[in-house]
């Protein structure tokens, strides 16, 4: 069990760290492990299970055939995991541009249903990505989490590495755009 | 003298209009593909039919499969067509995000080659991509132009589009690291 | 008949050259302020002096000073100018980032405006620009142009030249959000 | 041993959790102060005060007037302060994103030097800067840090708040351009 805040619970001098917003939502969202079933706090849209399944229904090509996998969510947050294929693969054996990309995105975007639920389809509107290091020809695993969560617009940021490895081999900020119900996004 | 000052040594006007400058280049490539013969202009490194031979011999997965087709190549720049096939797609019909990322590479990649010819392992260091509206589904035409070309940087820009359209689909810009010979890029 | 169709319209071949429909468009806009009168076309919002009158309005520190000036106004487009100063400078002699980044908001943001006039208050969301060569000690001269003018996002470009010169200094690519009126943009 | 590695090397669990490193890297720093004097350790190449005086020494227009001020310095880390002051506003009392995008710029120049000392003159190469909030008419505070440090490139990230606040008011990544000792970077 456990959100991700879990290892921060442990470091009390996480306190000094920029990223404190974070650090409170995990913190809450223990909280909420406990008060939701007492005081009705707001549920969280999905377990994790339940978001598999509707990625399943609405991208099957794309999550049947098993390429990403959802290791974790949690408030703002989600760390998705590329199993290792020759088919990511490039020049030298590391893995593809692309294939980086999609994980980035993949992740913003599971991040983003974590929070929304159901309802919302965003849409990818920019992706700004630094290829830092070449990855190990190994899984891949992506950490998002998201930065701001307005209306309209979406903006998170994800850091890769190569499993077992603790340097970073790529990072990205990617912005969504939020489509009121009914409506077209862009 | 040289291909890349051509433009602006035959233009003067150029100077006073930033997207002027590409499209004489285009035309004056084809011009100086006879003037060359003649004028021992500075020879490029390679014709269309020899990149597309060297980047079948370096990159085989990719380029053997007919994805990805050089429509043209020109001082400083590119036109590269990902051909429509229904791996491309998702939700919706439209054409996946890592897709499109993969074509603004690619693009920019043949570019860069295009100028330093087959020493060059040029390595994407960024890409920063706007997807501007859902592309149709049909070819995707990338349109690519460095904007620089140092020593250690190169860095483009691409537009896209849907095959018949005139409404940009997705725009990025890139920053490849191009390696000393014998050196490690980053 | 409306201005930002009309290079398409007039030019079918236009889709081939993702650079030309600009450089139209700026003769077109001066066409049209002919034809404007004569064959009721959409009027637009603003005269390029009108519209220098709205910014001292709304932003007074900013454009009262003279550092930005507006060049040139057309569809979809906008060319500024960042007067040269001590102020702007750095080590080596060389005009700051931070000028230069202004220069590239301000630029999208007047071609913003002068599309939609004086209700809208654009929203810069995400900035990307590139420094590509040291400027000259000189003007800077910004051009701009979007590429999506949406609902809710504008997306542009704007190229950076020293003043006289042909190279480009720097390239930047921006989103606006744009607010539905009487609402808080994001 | 190093400094870089130092989170890494103690702590093996780490690589699990993407932001543990940075925490810890600030909390290793204390330890290193004192450890440094009796194990030898690599030293820094600046203290915060050296630092102030080097940057007074090269940028003497922009360190002299005091709007940016060093808070912290940590291993591959730099926290800045840009103090507020009216000439930072624009419409709506907010603080310009130009002032933003410096404040980012400096904080990550900052951690740069603090790892590579005075011999290196860093060159901007790139800036993606995603606006998230508007900022109070407060101090601005920047945390950086670096997510690589290679002997070409540096890249980072900076997170951007309103003094005394915990929501992100703005998030950017950084490339910049390590010269060669007597190299013109590019």
């Amino acid at each position: 069990m456990g959100w991700k805040g879990l290892c921060r619970e442990e470091n009390p001098a996480a306190a000094t760290d920029f990223r404190l917003c974070d650090r409170r939502a995990s913190r809450d969202a223990r909280v909420n492990l406990v008060l939701g079933i007492m005081s009705h706090a707001k549920p969280r849209p999905f377990t994790i299970d339940e978001l598999r399944a509707y990625l399943i229904e609405i991208f099957p090509e794309l999550w049947k055939r098993g390429d990403f996998r959802i290791e974790d969510l949690a408030p703002m947050a989600a760390t998705l995991r590329l199993v290792h294929h020759p088919r990511h693969l490039r020049y030298g054996g590391t893995i593809a541009g692309p294939a980086m990309f999609a994980l980035c995105d993949v992740a913003l975007y599971v991040a983003i249903l974590g929070e929304l639920g159901r309802v919302a389809h965003a849409v990818t509107t920019n992706v700004s990505i630094n290829f830092l290091r070449k990855p190990a020809p190994a899984d891949l695993i992506g950490k998002a989490r998201l930065i701001k969560l307005g209306k309209r617009l979406a903006v998170g940021e994800v850091a890769l590495y190569s499993e077992g490895e603790s340097d970073m081999v790529a990072h990205a900020t990617g912005t969504y755009s939020i489509p009121a119900r009914g409506d077209e996004p862009n």
